[in-house]
């Protein structure tokens, strides 16, 4: 037998947290007070109301397959979340309901991108979407940014990095790990841009609703020609339900749907039951609640961490993410990682993570836990910093 | 923008009974009682034990992304279950568990076979497989099977058909569409042919528990050098859940973690905790009862469909489906299947789903639905084809 990974898992890179989350665990196991904040999941619990309209359904015992493109009042309530939020009209034919952002990114590029064309993406950036794309044999190229593009690509990067073997452009806006938002002007151009070029933009918009200073702009109010990846497991707290959704251009519908049926058939439909319940006034005033809760913990972390002299060129807008660059402490920022959980039992995640761009000066703090654990972690942080500097 | 869908989906099929499931759906909303035989999915619910188990996690709120492999105590109960039933010793690290087979499929090529690497599977088979090592830019090559050898591929076909570009061989068993099983002993050459040649085993075993004359056999028997592909939605009753299982071997444990993180982070957590229960007394106790409801099922369908001419070269022993020789009756057995449906509200499924071998003279019943109502059904086709032949 074959004794050995296909190739192409040779170029899917690990997740240095994965040593960090197991190191933390085993201290936990050994009585440590672990603060967690490394973790990309919000800590708020599933709201009740969606939570009640799953076990609604699955009391029933009825819990079938749905059509691929998933429950058709779903598709047509995520239209009206975008004719509401947004005053953008989409058909719910172009709405696939999908298991996680990450079902809908493999479907995205798998209905759109071939073997050999290259996707353009930020560095830093969310590093599955590059090894989602290795794994269809596409090719990714990260293109460094900065605090001068708030991290984020423009048109300009967009037309001076575009060969001839280029075909997409991915923007995340929140992004992760950064936090930072595009412009609705720099989104239109970028948006401009690749139509012109000829090639495939998707738009990453699981952090939408995460916002705190201004509202995010969807790529929808500017083409109906770009593909829209959106989940609920951020902003409406369903993580473990793994639900998101994918929006295409019309001339993809049919294939996006054989492609749906082919590779995971259908989207849990108890999860799919839940979010039936997401844009209901209850859930969206209690997550309205919730964004508070973020956008004061932001403002916590964001002036703690600056104190302490870490360096944050633009304040993040969303997410749950702060990405601070560490280089007055160290020049290797894993190891300064790993030195902290040891030492204090704070668990971040480096920035090796998300890139190779002053990856080694960087560090991402998440902000999915209380400001009360996140006062006894920038104390910890305090300690560890003053000490590591004598 | 690009304005057509990526190369490769012109390579990946549509399915025939999706153009008469609408129809089908058409026909009820105009009042037609039409009675579904095409569906691959039993009609029970989901047993009691697994709904109340899931209820409890849910009700917490506490619906977060597992590890990426699956909740360590349900591959350990998975990893139970393969020591009580057959009693084959697998260390609980190499099972993951995965969002449906179909997720589990896309993991095991994925970790595993290259693009361009040829992947042999017999024709009849379940098309979604072949569709997914599409995506991934490996081939297939479908081998003509036929009665004697019970429609599943041998060592003979393997050695005969490998060339340089082949690299694996999947055998499903039971088989869907024709309910055949391969014996322990074909089974057993065919791993060892395989292994001689240094490729790759995936045993789709996705059917087992629903077998009715003779136990299935795993291909872990033979073998702990092979991919094992299992799901919680037939014998357990769980489609809708997605949930099922990858066990890989000891070499690729790593590699299938880190592309597990990347490309579907966790499977639903509800799902997962529904599962749990899945290996319990009680659950077991009722999927035996469920199972003798299937078999009696069969023997129904396979003695009615003998009776009115259709040819059944092997009595199929799992699964849920009969694959029925019609050619006394057309040369075109998705006509048929559409004008049967027309003429009598009964849904069944084209053979041209499940390939070309001999497939316009196939058609499938799955036996998803009561004794009661394959009468109906029956009585239909009778009348179907008297007409017909008239």
């Amino acid at each position: 037998m074959r004794k050995q990974p296909a190739e192409r898992n040779t170029h899917i890179s690990s997740f240095y947290v994965m040593e960090l989350l197991r190191r933390a665990k085993l201290l936990e196991a050994q009585g440590v007070d672990v603060i967690h904040m490394e973790i990309g999941e919000p800590d708020f619990p599933t709201p009740p109301t969606l939570v009640d309209a799953a076990l609604k359904h699955i009391q029933t015992g009825e819990v079938k397959y749905t059509p691929a493109a998933g429950l058709p009042e779903l598709r047509i309530k995520i239209a009206g979340f975008y004719q509401q939020r947004y005053g953008v009209t989409i058909d719910e034919h172009r709405i696939f309901v999908t298991p996680g952002a990450s079902g809908a990114f493999l479907l995205a590029l798998g209905v759109s991108l071939n073997p050999n064309e290259e996707l353009l993406m930020a560095d830093p950036c969310y590093p599955c979407n590059s090894n989602v794309a290795t794994l269809l044999g596409c090719k990714t190229k990260t293109i460094p940014v900065a605090a001068d593009t708030d991290y984020q690509l423009t048109a300009k990067h967009i037309k001076d990095h575009w060969t001839g073997a280029t075909q997409g452009v991915l923007i995340a806006s929140p992004s992760n790990p950064t936090g930072t938002l595009i412009s609705p002007e720099e989104l239109k151009q970028a948006i401009d841009t690749v139509d012109k070029l000829g090639g495939c933009f998707y738009s990453d918009e699981i952090y939408h609703g995460l916002v705190y200073d201004n509202q995010a702009t969807t790529a929808l109010e500017f083409s109906d020609e770009v593909f829209v990846i959106n989940s609920f497991s951020k902003y409406f707290g369903m993580t473990g339900w793994r639900i998101g959704w994918l929006i295409v251009p019309e001339a993809f519908i049919e294939a996006t749907e054989k492609l749906a049926q082919n590779i995971y058939i259908a989207t849990s439909t108890a999860s799919q039951y839940a979010a039936l319940a997401a844009f209901d006034e209850n859930t969206l005033t209690e997550l309205e609640n919730r964004r508070a809760e973020f956008a004061a913990r932001r403002d916590f972390l964001y002036d703690n961490l600056l104190r302490l002299g870490f360096e944050i060129p633009v304040k993040p807008a969303g997410a749950f993410y702060i990405y601070v660059n560490c280089k007055k402490f160290t020049d290797d920022s894993h190891q300064f990682a790993l030195d902290f959980l040891e030492a204090e039992g704070v668990a971040i995640t480096p920035g090796l993570d998300f890139g190779s761009h002053e990856a080694h000066h960087s560090l991402r703090f998440a902000y999915t836990t209380s400001i009360a654990k996140m006062t006894v972690a920038m104390q910890r942080l305090e300690r560890f910093i003053n000490r590591e500097s004598l």
